[in-house]
């Protein structure tokens, strides 16, 4: 059987659940959830309204969204009126909440997120992972998650999920690492090694940075591009909402499209690809500088001081990113196109040639291309933000496990 | 509102209605004609039995299907058994059927596809429509329309829709041509030059041949990359069974995804885009061959009689198809690519060099390439599919209609 291209847990409100009494319970309790997030607090009566159920259908919705902790009664609402006050209904600041955590090459993290959408607990360990084995790496995450649960657990939530973010190929298993090669990881089973108990998913950064922009970018449109990076060059392809992931789970490798069908060498095989001209080691290399930690930082720095060199080099990679964009907006004719992550802080220098490529090459067609506010807290956002995602998708699943 | 990036007329069984009972009856019309059209003849009961439905359900919407025309009861089956007999349920080959109708560069071509997939009319006129006005051509393709519309109907058929398949881009409004650079024409409303009265979509013919290959194909899976040319170079992408169309419904422009950066100028303002490489005159021109009509039957001829600059220019078409689909399977993981339209007829001597850029651009993950059996007749094929199959989708809309 073939595995479906598209993300589930993004799938929002109108995901497919069976087509069953049960099932069309279970998509109600979604959308009270969903309206309730949107545009709480609302009166039981405003829910039903919005959502074309009766009063009384509602009331049996919410009070099991209540009695399972997802939703709160603020208390009566405008008691000026006339009739029996309504008790508006918030989404709940306690009880059910997301952990995300980011594997990073430079990096790790991790952060609890409620239903509300706030960051409740985070932390954060700075050092190289390039080149350790994944078991110590797992050992130091898994002391950061418990961290951060711990946390939370004081502020009186609990953990409903785990996802983590890892910059790397991931199998549609959601737990095996493929390939990571900033990491050297290789067909690794990042799941074996993290805590045991939470439903887990393991999923790459840039496909957490782009759901991350879906769900908390400022107007986001539904159709787009996020392209980000983490020393390599990754794109998340977000279609009507929905992430595609491709047959594998490799969809979104734009670090691999040919950019000059004969230029250098690849370690991934091809050659010219994009991040051998927008990459971090690239570019660095263009710039005249030593790889190493805490180089976008760098490279921003001195081209903001005016170093022709750098300045030089960004533009070089613009003009590269501007190409392989060409390529994929042809292929996709997306809404937009996001740079996020490291891309994001150096967009002043690399948006002009990358902007001016990708118009002459798509005569009156371009794409607008903008900067992520998120930056690099995409893919960690993203990552917490997903398992919010599901319980809001299907409450039911936390009721029953609850 | 932002539209979405997929097709409608091939969601399939799963299309969504609305969540009420009525949505829930439309729903189950529709897998009651899937089910008898996958495995038929099949017994009401057989049928209950496949859906999880009651006999009683099952037989009320049956009973509406026979009434509209779109099943038909083949009289008792298996006369030797206990009990009352069931009678086996075939899609009808009578009632409602799609026309598909195709502007092609040198040709027009007209057909009428039945519920149950035959072909039961069609037209075909020969003769170049590049520089002609939309008016005449649209004149002689309604001539065309109605000559298989008349003769279908003297078979029991009549026209539930036509669908339109157009060599160029089509805005999301299903009628109006955008850019058909080879027709050379713009912002055309194709629509307001065709029969009145019949439901109508114009779309892509890349985009309907890759239906085609979706619907007829044998072993297509449901993600894979469609490539076709008819002068120029087109792409479908089918993720998950069902066609991106991107947000202005200009999705897989593969032909003008740059190959060399500093390629030779293209028409559409870009520079080294595959068609400078792969297109039909950009082959003919390295093949030391002048344009016209039936070309690609003089280029397959001269390559198989060993004909060394023919062969030579193929390959280099090979070549930068190759390089071309490296960036598009790197950003769209599909589990193949398929060659259909004119490239399936020189596949012999493309397939090599493509194959081999691709193999050593995608190491160890390379992407199995194949070729459409449908050849050139994928596009119009596909457009009289997807009339049918909006029927078979939503069977209630034609009950509405008839």
């Amino acid at each position: 059987m073939t595995a479906p291209l598209h993300e589930t847990h993004s799938a929002g409100p109108g995901r497919r659940l069976p087509d069953t009494q049960q099932g069309m319970r279970r998509r109600n309790l979604a959308r009270v959830m969903h309206t309730v997030r949107a545009e709480g607090p609302l009166s039981r009566a405003a829910v039903a309204s919005r959502i074309g159920l009766t009063r009384a259908a509602v009331s049996t919705l919410v009070d099991e969204l209540v009695r399972t902790g997802l939703l709160e009664e603020l208390g009566p609402e405008r008691p000026g009126r006339v009739g029996r006050p309504g008790s508006a209904l918030a989404v709940s600041g306690h009880g059910p909440a997301g952990v995300g955590a980011e594997v990073g090459v430079d990096h790790l993290a991790a952060c609890v997120v409620d239903l509300r959408g706030q960051v409740r607990a985070r932390a954060v360990h700075r050092g190289t992972n390039r080149g350790r084995s994944p078991e110590p790496v797992a050992r130091e995450l898994t002391a950061l998650i418990r961290q951060v649960v711990a946390e939370a657990e004081r502020q009186d939530l609990w953990a409903a999920g785990l996802s983590v973010a890892v910059p790397g190929l991931i199998a549609r298993d959601g737990r095996t690492v493929v390939r990571a090669p900033n990491l050297d990881w290789n067909d690794t089973d990042l799941g074996a090694l993290l805590p045991p108990g939470l439903p887990l998913t393991v999923d790459n950064e840039a496909n957490f940075g782009g759901l991350a922009e879906l769900w908390l970018g400022e107007d986001t449109p539904r159709d787009f591009l996020h392209v980000s990076a983490e020393i390599g060059i990754g794109a998340a392809v977000v279609v009507d909402g929905r992430l595609l992931r491709g047959t594998r789970g490799f969809a979104g490798e734009l670090g691999h499209v040919p950019v000059e069908p004969d230029g250098p060498a690849c370690p991934c095989g091809g050659r010219g690809c994009l991040e051998q001209y927008a990459g971090e080691e690239a570019v660095l290399r263009a710039a005249g500088l030593e790889p190493g930690e805490g180089r976008v930082g760098l490279l921003a720095t001195r081209a903001a001081a005016g170093d022709e060199e750098v300045r030089r080099a960004l533009r070089d990679a613009g003009k590269a990113l501007g190409v392989a964009l060409t390529g994929a907006v042809n292929l996709l004719d997306p809404r937009s196109v996001v740079l996020g992550g490291a891309l994001s802080a150096l967009a002043p220098w690399l948006l002009p040639s990358l902007q001016a490529e990708l118009a002459s090459r798509t005569a009156g067609a371009a794409c607008p291309v903008s900067v992520s506010r998120l930056g690099p807290e995409g893919p960690l956002l993203g990552a917490a933000h997903a398992v919010v995602r599901s319980v809001l998708d299907d409450p039911a699943s936390v009721a029953e496990h609850a």
